[in-house]
């Protein structure tokens, strides 16, 4: 298949699959997400995607209708089903089907869905440009909800700006970018915010840390400034599709670059942990 | 009909109705809407809701497929559909359909959708209970989104604990409710949150204050702190649905009573203004 689409059980394109009017996804945003890359028809760290995953549902009294191994195996069976060798894997629960109500019944059946579209992966060597917003969002920033419109918003901002992500703030203190997560090097060590309410506990962050664990680079989390993101020897975004860009502007000022051998290490463990787990050679 | 719902041109009952999988809804929440109260196939105060609505939609760049005066004709003629003489009349718009990525394009076609049923105007006289939480919302409270998750969190505490509704607070100071406005009477005087980024401007909210003009009370907008709320004469929930209700407990602690008289003036002039828009006398 050119993409898949999957809705509590119906297959097809995502040009063919319809969802009920009243799932509760189209008027409150009710559910929570997940999404990785897909490789050689293995989807990379999955296992963490899901704990993750049944994590952000519990936290909001969500039910997925699988336990995690079922949801595994679906997830690899659908990502067999799609052309191409690299794919963007993307799930999704919803709280389920009901007459629209602020309030839920306590006996209600989460909603599955399943996204999975070819994507290639780009090299992550090449430093990307960031524009800097003011972090609006709310305080449920630790759950991986589909409450996503300020997202968007800061997305579009970057993409209007010709730039790769926006860099979020609140009162000068960095949280992460709209889609990613963000670190700092700086004097061999890597700085990088706690996981708190105010950013998402990215699993590639998780996986740069530990990459800096095995490399002997110290690791310090705790919050940077703004001012420490323009002044870092190395910027690095972390995301689950793009996994570890640099930086190399911000708002059209060069940062970065003052570690190169140390970004290019980290680089390095990063894409053979990618190759170990996938068997792909497709990112270099 | 029993109920009606609207996609994008399709028409049938909630049960009937399918959404395509690639609406932006369905991954980002990513759409604005609008609720009244239908009585006598009048949707009440629909001109000033319409208002709010395309100002929603221009604050998020979101393209709604109509004018206003064409939506407004849709609403009453999908209204005159439903069975009943009271109803609930909901519409939003949604960014439109695209393969999901956080971007969108510039000249997507937003996507309406209408929700009508039937719903029985209760009286509002019966003073209600209220918990308390702590705001945890995002800044973008003064537009009508549907990012709701927060709301459905609060939504649900009050429902658990048997209350009406959730009264919200930042550091003390009393934003709004889950899905209402509230406001103090003491000494006569009406104190009302002021409309900005941490609460929706209520057009029930703007019509209580307006009939507070009419009758000669003070209005003061200045944001309250739980302790205001707690030693008000009087606390008043409003919302569009529910108009305006007295608050007799927070958190099982008793509240109000202590001027009956301008409560019950208030109310009546909301019933006179209602009646008189709407032709009808369901409303006590």
């Amino acid at each position: 298949m050119e993409n898949l689409a999957y809705y509590d059980g119906r297959i097809g394109t995502v040009d063919e699959v319809q969802v009920p009017f009243n799932d509760r996804s189209h008027f409150f945003g009710d559910g929570v997400y997940e999404a990785t890359m897909g490789a050689n028809g293995v989807p990379f760290l999955v296992d963490e995607h899901l704990d993750r995953f049944y994590s952000s549902a519990r936290a909001l009294d969500i039910h997925i209708p699988l336990e995690k191994p079922q949801l595994k195996e679906l997830l690899i069976e659908l990502l067999a089903k799609v052309d191409g060798d690299t794919h963007f894997v993307y799930w999704q629960v919803t709280r389920g089907a009901a007459m629209r109500d602020h309030v839920y019944g306590d006996d209600m059946d989460g909603k599955l869905w399943v996204l999975i579209r070819p994507q290639a992966l780009g090299s992550f060597r090449k430093p990307v440009s960031l524009v800097v917003a003011e972090d609006k969002r709310f305080e449920y920033g630790n759950i991986k909800t589909l409450n996503l419109l300020p997202a968007v918003i800061y997305s579009q901002l970057a993409h209007r700006a010709g730039a790769a992500e926006c860099v979020l703030h609140r009162d000068g203190v960095v949280t992460e970018c709209a889609h990613s997560n963000i670190s700092i090097l700086r004097d061999g060590v890597l700085y990088s915010h706690p996981n708190d309410e105010h950013i998402l506990r990215g699993i590639a962050k998780t996986h740069l840390i530990q990459a800096c664990y095995r490399l002997g680079i110290s690791v310090i989390e705790r919050a940077f400034t703004l001012d420490d993101l323009y002044d870092a020897d190395e910027a690095i975004v972390t995301s689950s599709s793009k996994f570890c860009l640099p930086v190399g502007q911000i708002e059209g000022v060069a940062v970065g670059g003052r570690a190169p051998e140390l970004l290019s290490d980290l680089q390095d463990e990063v894409i053979a942990e990618f190759r170990a787990h996938t068997g792909s050679t497709v990112l270099d």
